[in-house]
């Protein structure tokens, strides 16, 4: 049974086609998000600390950190602000992260400081990147997100993009990296502009789950991009995804309709055991109400479980934590 | 190409692989609604008339007709209950009907008086329902839905059920009923009761389709029978059956949060042809409404075009009958 493991200071997360669907909260990330490059640039992680907060409170399992700020050189200067901004997450919640960056010295420099098992995200099948990110994932003992392009691009063609995802398996392997720490991503189009992404993600994922017997993950969200009411694409994609094999998702943690999503194809693929998340999370549950809880606010680190509902930190997340 | 094909007097639908899902709406059934089971045995038929309208307008596929009130002898009463309730809901909307009830003559008599082409609801694998069941359909050319339990009940075990399903395929075969015409219900158990009922539709949907070639449905809503924040389940559930492979359910199209999740598995399964019908449906959303048609009041036969949202029968439930 494929299992990747992941961990924070404290706890660890495994990744597996037989535990609860692993969300890995995409928030904290400044590209395309002007306001927050602008305060991180300037040393102000209030709006980093919140959605931290936030994201874990409403369910995430894991959270990707990006601090990829426009910069003139990105090698120079993203390798500090990602080290600091991945300090300031990992002191304040208590949750495996994700490092992502384009930047190996990035990465190499949040890995020296990351507490726990975190997660690289990622390398490509581009011969440049398995050459800088693979001995780095190797020499850390750490999983990595493998995305299933290269040099070419993003082939429109899904047999290319498998067939990019099993180089990039035996690169690792040839590194002395098992397949059970390379989570693929297989890639989501629009659906929207191409009107058989789904059937293709859908058939890539059972085999990438049969034949390279790797976890998967996908920026979710893409699938969706350019139709109106998004968050119901989204909540209906999430649920195939998982019928079809994928075991994580970078994604946005804060929006009821997709949890509740996660939650429900948590349940029918059976890995809420006895229905327990569920029933914890909905018992109560009032027609149009959102069911989410609310988000928090700013804390001091060490306030989290204080004061932001520690029911659900202690119910639902302790759950997934162990499995 | 697998294609079942249902029709009202004047509107044909196909049932397949490759079209999207069919919602057969559950409503007019007296079963566990006992103010409709009364009315009905008044002659009141208000109720009824209410629920046609609301299920067509909430984009309803085809709508299930039962007349199945508690009688003393119910052969001797249900034909001529069924067959007026039929005749009235065949007057007043133009969508394909199922025939639901468990008296195979009230099935005959319905038969007998139904315009186009309805399908049969239902056949198990008992001998006895065999016997008088596949002679009507066959006599009618009709299609039918085949439940997967024969005279031993309902097995626990997807392979016996499976194997039931089997057998009503090959009898059919016998009657020179072809496998296009059976739509097999795998049956759906409550998944707060059985935590692999989920995994165990899935694989019996990927059987049915890849192995017997049939066309699909369930009674949607068992799935979550007993848990709380039930839509949310269901809504789950459906694109997971979607993916699977199943083609149309028994369920209420009156429930926003349900349709929803099959307008974007349509989507994303490809059968939403450039999106169309959920850019149509979503477009002006705004979140925190529901987008679903407000329901209608009851009026008269021949007015349902002219006053109750022309825009969706002539939208959304016209190109689902074009496919």
């Amino acid at each position: 049974m494929t299992r990747t493991i992941v961990a924070s200071a404290t706890r660890e997360i495994v990744i597996g086609f037989d535990q609860p669907f692993c969300v890995i909260g995409e928030r904290i990330n400044p590209t395309g998000r002007k306001k927050l490059a602008a305060e991180m640039m300037e040393g102000n992680f209030e709006t980093v600390k919140r959605d931290a907060l936030e994201q874990a409170a409403c369910g995430a399992t894991m959270l990707d950190v990006n601090a990829g700020v426009t910069a003139v050189n990105p090698n120079e200067t993203e390798p500090a602000l990602l080290v600091q901004t991945l300090q300031i997450v990992q002191n304040l919640v208590d949750l495996p992260l994700s490092i992502d960056s384009s930047v190996s010295a990035a990465i190499e420099a949040a890995l020296k400081v990351a507490k726990g098992r975190p997660l690289v995200n990622s390398v490509t099948g581009e011969e440049e990147k398995l050459e800088a990110i693979l001995p780095l994932v190797k020499k850390y003992n750490v999983p990595v997100v493998a995305i299933s392009n290269d040099e070419t691009g993003i082939s429109m063609d899904p047999d290319v993009r498998f067939a990019v995802a099993k180089k990039i398996v035996q690169r690792c392997a040839d590194y002395g990296i098992p397949a059970h720490d390379v989570v693929v991503d297989p890639l989501v189009m629009p659906i929207g502009a191409l009107g058989d992404a789904g059937r293709q993600v859908f058939a890539l994922l059972r085999r990438l789950r049969e034949e390279l017997k790797v976890n998967t993950t996908c920026g979710l969200s893409n699938i969706s991009f350019g139709l109106p009411h998004r968050h119901g694409i989204n909540a209906g994609f999430i649920p195939m995804v998982i019928g079809a094999g994928m075991t994580s998702a970078i994604m946005n943690p804060v929006r009821p309709q997709e949890m509740e999503a996660v939650r429900a194809a948590n349940v029918l693929a059976g890995t809420d055991k006895d229905c327990m998340a569920w029933i914890k999370t909905y018992k109560d549950y009032k027609p149009g109400e959102q069911a989410a809880p609310t988000p928090v606010a700013v804390s001091a680190p060490g306030e989290v479980g204080s004061n932001n509902g520690g029911r659900r930190r202690g119910g639902r997340e302790a759950r997934m934590a162990r499995g």
